[in-house]
């Protein structure tokens, strides 16, 4: 069966999450709107009984699945990218639900007044929110990983197999890398656990085959992480 | 088996979602923290290998589950609060991860730059990012969801059954009227599907013990749904 991933065409964003689960299970998948433009994504937005609220949405066989998390949960069963008990899977899902958490406050960093304004209608608000994002929540949020990394001692976050939510922290990883580099550079001390599986995901041969090639959406001030100098102080 | 739910003991906030659910399904379950007081959940947090980021989280039998969307997925299949086929529970938990992700937007009305500073010290940019709330994500949000109950028909929004999503809508509906009730006055004629289903929820018997009980806790300026009359006008 051949995916069809029908994501924003010029963004990573919450898109790159299935992505790259889809290219470390090596499946045949297609990411329509970049083959077809996104007028191809919007009909299929609305068609069907089940219309997703917004992209990302995954057309397997006869399912059209949205959200995110949800997406990896169905793929995870299918391609070895989660524990299969049930214990295992509900933890999985419930790590990526808060990956999922953390990726909005992300998000929020240049929009804290919402996603219906410009960024350039609200910077004083996001210097404010920035500020309070990298003192309160980043150590919260990348702090409860790295712990869960130092506890388990397995290499990946739920043990000695990779999951989805690995390849969703070398996301963030990289990320917060690309929109905040002064403030990530001083804060990855904190994070030696992290940092390290950041660099074994990007060395997987298919991850790494993945992120070399033109399938791979260069990050940009159009995504989830943005780089704005004015809030890498 | 007697569930144990652990939240916050004086708010509704993410917990309510998953007391709804319990009460419906008429499930043996304590409510941890008031009960036995927040220290209890603060201890629970900090056990066992699988850590909760945040509350809401549940212990069933040895499984403890957190995040709200996670544990409704678990107690939906337990419960008959879900369909069983993987295409509809699926279905189910993805228009769950929306209601989700509409949850965090009502919180940031009242706390635009960010969960860790008080709602003092971010009023003006409350009501900037509270206009934009109404102007552009309560239509986007519940408009979707009346679709959906349009296009179904079934009385349910995923069709003649009720799950937890219905639940959850229910939820929605009863916070928003008490944060805001002039601006949903305003609105609800744009949403008279979702009015009816919030009636329909509320007069089932076991949810209307529930309102009616002292287990309810009532709304206040703490939890998600806040009124504050700065915001509402």
């Amino acid at each position: 069966m051949r995916y069809e991933l029908y994501y924003w065409p010029t963004i990573q964003g919450r898109g790159e999450y299935v992505r790259l689960a889809l290219e470390e299970a090596g499946a045949d998948y297609i990411d329509v709107a970049r083959e077809r433009g996104a007028a191809s994504m919007m009909r299929m937005m609305e068609t069907g009984d089940t219309p997703p609220f917004a992209p990302p949405f995954l057309k397997a066989g006869k399912l059209l699945i949205g959200q995110t998390a949800n997406i990896l949960l169905y793929l995870g069963a299918r391609h070895a990218l989660a524990p299969k008990a049930e214990a295992g899977r509900l933890w999985a899902h419930q790590l990526q639900l808060t990956v999922t958490d953390f990726v909005l406050e992300i998000h929020d960093t240049h929009h804290p007044l919402g996603p219906s304004l410009y960024y350039e209608d609200q910077i004083s608000e996001a210097k404010k929110r920035t500020n309070e994002f990298w003192k309160d929540r980043v150590p919260k949020f990348l702090g409860y990983f790295e712990g869960l990394m130092e506890e388990g001692g397995g290499g990946f976050l739920t043990g000695r197999k990779l999951t989805y939510v690995d390849l969703s922290l070398f996301q963030i990883v990289d990320g917060l890398r690309y929109a905040f580099p002064q403030r990530m550079k001083a804060f990855e001390r904190k994070i030696p656990k992290l940092c390290d599986l950041h660099g074994r995901v990007a060395s997987r041969p298919r991850i790494k085959a993945y992120l070399a090639s033109d399938r791979r959406i260069p990050f940009n001030e159009d995504g989830i992480f943005r780089h704005y100098k004015a809030l890498d102080v």
